[in-house]
């Protein structure tokens, strides 16, 4: 039997950023060498970073994502490498470049996977099945490959598929079991959700069982704009067992030998199977086995949710600031639980140096909630001031006449023009905390604690983030060293201090009961009737939906205005958030 | 030959109103009954209004569809109009409805079609070609359907299709020429683009003949969020002659009797085609003649591209006001040209004691410009005030160290703050005035002059703004009226009047030649290669590019935060901005 020496380049990419992404392919193609490696692997879109949205509608950028394809296959022989093997994601299209002119949608793009070899692109492959549900579009932006490519590599069949293919069943993982392969490769840019690493290992091995055939399956890892990636890359064998498993969220190159069946039967240019045609070829010069001692991966366990989420939100966060090249954040202090985490999971994710903390106390702000700010600032160490509200606030209720709501509101808006101010003045990403819970229900000021440039937990409910505070501090201490949050953020009944006295639980369900509800109306989209079925005291229902419904009609206020051509901004002109893809000089 | 008399009704339903719409439908065909009417049509999703994004996900509401639709089919006998066969649109789902539990992305959602007859649904058509592309997303949200559905109607073969069908060669209107209908029906939720009417009529013409077969078209008209409906129904002949046309943007019912070949052969119950099942049924008792005299729908002519617009975005701002039930609207004043011609959109669409203007000047506001504001306000006879804003500029300015732009979108945010702190005390909705030109360059300040619930502008380049602006004041001297907006405003260089003697010009190309580069790059999505073979200058385009794709990031700075489960607020919770669907009690 054949032993195939796999790479899995679980890296970090970023969208539109060609050149450095080719970069990137370069070194770890190179460390992959220095291992012993026989056959590379890259994630998907990897030379355009993932996922590109309407970028995909500039031919000058298919273009370019073509011309960066050949010319890494160059510079990889150039540097040495051309008889390693290297499988990388790209965005394809049918039919030559164009150098100006629209492109149509629907026109032929292409979510593609290319074989690199001795220079040239060897083989390549259009993902099959497209994800249109949740955040993917990709009906929207590619057509369907109806082919499935199979490489003979040192002796062993190899197809090539990509993410999604491997979520539904039949296609390219049935045609790869009519293809007799030994080996399927599947790149991915599947974003993280809690717990998805639990259903992940369940069906790649319910492929295997399907094709056959062993999966080796990478992941790319960072953020980009809500998305993050977390790794996770694998191998399991033909039979359904793990082998090796690389840990979440961080780069890293998972290196493996693994047996796998000798090709039987000379193969031919093309097979028909039923829905998908199969297309042979064969790499020349790849040894059958790899040199000197054997290579094993290793198996990562799994960590608690806590730990999971938390990194999560600290690499979404880091690359967000990073590859869009904030130099800092700001951030409004409280005193509450929410700015403390945010706070926390910022100085993780940037370090103290580059996070700016500002204290904006009113006439409402308790002393409790002034000290719970200076003493998160001291745990942390971040850059700490402090700006009080009330001269600005009465400047304000001096020219107009307001009350209630009005004047609430008004202070949570003088402390966005405040932070807004200093992040004009000094260049620091303002940073935004409000909660899941409190997105949902409407708790927040409309361009006041709404303000900012990026939610490190706008997908947190309030439980969560009690949890995970806890956990933070507690592994902190497990480690030596200072924990972070104070816990009288932690332990404290919720308030806005917006007006004398307020708390959280004069406008809300207590949160162990709020939680549970909107878990079921905006995850679990369960209708009222469901959600009292499932246990819920009805009158509560009704009070939480109702809150949601007018919550849901509030945030959206901020976006529309009528469209009268074929690319408004906003609904239908979608981009991904990058500085990297530039057209002009 | 049998002769039809057809009842378009081209109405305006509200996303999520179930009841309000259904009543729509009873009273509107009790009109074409009164009018003799032998079949009346309704637009697509009619039921549940057009279009009900995420909402497709609720079980909940599917089910409350369907339920309305049976309900629809009882009332109208009860009404004693169970004689007259109605078509209309609505959303259905395979299988039986659920009472609680989540529903999958892609479980089979239908965009239906329903022919009520005698207190039944006596047939119904799934539209096959889902569209997905700029603001469509149906692949997202339903199932394809398979069969054609062909009714014989008062003995002519009619077939039902749906909006897409017509836009796609193939499928539906060749499976109707396969079954020798004598007329399609195509229902819509078409939404307006500047000269899609243009389109649309030898679009018509092209499918008439691919069926042979005469076409009725019926579009809905009236806003929902970023979309205005336009109506524009029409019945083209088997030989393309346009035979009715009704007017863009107003509810209308459309009569008129059209001679169509009687059916030749006895229909059997199903018939296969190459590539859709067609199903064919009879409805008994519709006389093959109407009564009365002949009744013609008569032709509107097409007017000019001005008065289109100006149309679509009065209509498009009054449905969204009136349909989210907000009083009034407040929006600032500068003595520009675009808050001038905002506002004179908000009083033509609400009328001026709906409209508050607010003229917020500060110490670099011209003389000029506070006298255009008033003039503006004294020709609309809006509600005026003036709110000088340096006292809260100077509050700032004597805490925080500002400088430069920093002290410019001061200004502008104090403004936002306060038209805010108006919404909240008096329950306006706030109205953004940034044209499309100033949004792609990011010529605005975010939290702002950005600040607000709508922007009837927001897709009309500044070029436009001008048009509109001469456009309206000479319509209003033709019909002897006030020209609403001061010559002033349109003829004087803009400026955002945040320094002293600033000028856009300082800052942008003239508009003349920022506008087609815009148009080239954002619009036709031209490379920079593109728009140089175009004939503009290679620095402009560079410069303007740079902008753009500047502006594009700041721009979605306001939207992300890292996602962790299935249904984070933003991108992956698409839900339309609707008061009329409600859980709750």
């Amino acid at each position: 039997m054949p032993t195939l020496r796999l790479a899995l380049s679980q890296v970090n990419p970023s969208v539109g950023d060609l050149a450095g992404n080719a970069d990137l392919v370069r070194s770890w193609t190179r460390q992959a060498a220095d291992a012993g490696a026989q056959l590379v692997l890259f994630p998907e879109m990897m030379l355009t970073g993932y996922p590109v949205e309407d970028l995909v509608f500039r031919r000058s950028f298919v273009a370019a994502s073509r011309a960066a394809l050949e010319r890494l296959a160059a510079d990889l022989a150039a540097d040495g490498l051309g008889e390693l093997p290297v499988v990388v994601g790209y965005l394809d299209a049918d039919g030559p470049p164009q150098v100006s002119g629209d492109a149509e949608p629907g026109r032929g793009a292409r979510n593609a996977a290319a074989l690199l070899h001795r220079g040239v692109v060897a083989a390549r492959y259009f993902k099959h099945h497209l994800p249109n549900y949740g955040v993917f579009d990709e009906d929207r932006y590619f057509i369907s490959g109806d082919a499935l490519t199979v490489v003979r590599i040192g002796g062993v069949d190899v197809a090539l598929t990509i993410c999604e293919d491997l979520w539904q069943a039949g296609g390219p993982f049935a045609a790869a079991r009519r293809a007799g392969v030994g080996l399927v490769v599947n790149i991915n840019g599947s974003p993280y959700e809690l717990n998805k690493d639990d259903i992940r290992l369940p069906l790649v091995r319910r492929r295997a069982a399907e094709a056959g055939a062993a999966i080796a399956y990478v992941n790319m890892t960072g953020g980009q704009d809500e998305l993050v990636f977390e790794g996770d890359s694998m191998i399991v064998s033909a039979d359904g067992e793990l082998l090796t498993r690389a840990p979440q969220f961080v780069e890293h190159l998972l290196v493996h030998d693994i047996e796998l069946p000798a090709a039987a039967t000379p193969p031919t240019t093309e097979t028909l199977a039923d829905d998908m045609r199969i297309v042979h070829s064969t790499l020349d010069g790849i040894p059958p086995t790899p040199s000197g001692p054997a290579v094993t991966g290793g198996l990562i366990e799994p960590v608690a949710d806590e730990a999971e989420v938390w990194q999560a939100l600290v690499l979404g966060l880091r690359d967000y600031v990073n590859k869009n090249r904030f130099p800092s954040v700001v951030l409004g202090l409280s005193g509450g639980i929410d700015s403390a985490v945010v706070a926390a999971l910022a100085v993780d994710a940037l370090g103290p140096d580059r996070v700016v903390g500002v204290s904006l106390p009113s006439q409402h702000s308790s002393e409790h909630s002034r000290e719970d700010a200076a003493d998160l600032a001291k745990r942390t160490g971040l850059d700490y001031r402090v700006e009080p509200i009330q001269p600005m606030v009465d400047g304000f209720l001096a020219n107009l006449s307001l009350s209630g709501l009005a004047v609430e509101n008004l202070q949570a808006r003088v402390r966005g023009v405040i932070l807004m101010a200093l992040s004009n003045q000094e260049g620091h990403l303002v940073l935004t905390t409000g909660n899941k819970s409190e997105l949902a229900v409407g708790y927040s000021t409309l361009y006041g604690d709404s303000v900012g440039g990026f939610n490190p937990v706008k997908d947190v409910w309030k439980t969560l983030i009690w949890r995970l505070a806890k956990w933070r501090n507690k592994d902190a201490i497990r480690r030596g060293e200072t924990a972070p949050i104070p816990e009288n953020s932690i332990g404290k009944p919720p308030s806005a201090e917006l007006s004398p006295g307020q708390l959280d639980s004069d406008s809300l369900p207590e949160y162990d009961v709020l939680d549970p509800i909107l878990i079921g109306y905006v995850d679990g989209d369960l209708g009222r009737d469901g959600l009292v079925e499932s246990g819920h005291d009805p009158a509560v229902v009704d009070k939480v939906l109702r809150l949601v419904d007018t919550a849901e009609y509030k945030r959206r206020q901020s976006a529309p205005g009528t469209k009268i051509s074929m690319k408004a901004f906003g609904r239908d002109r979608r981009l991904p958030i990058t500085n990297r893809w530039r057209e002009h000089g």
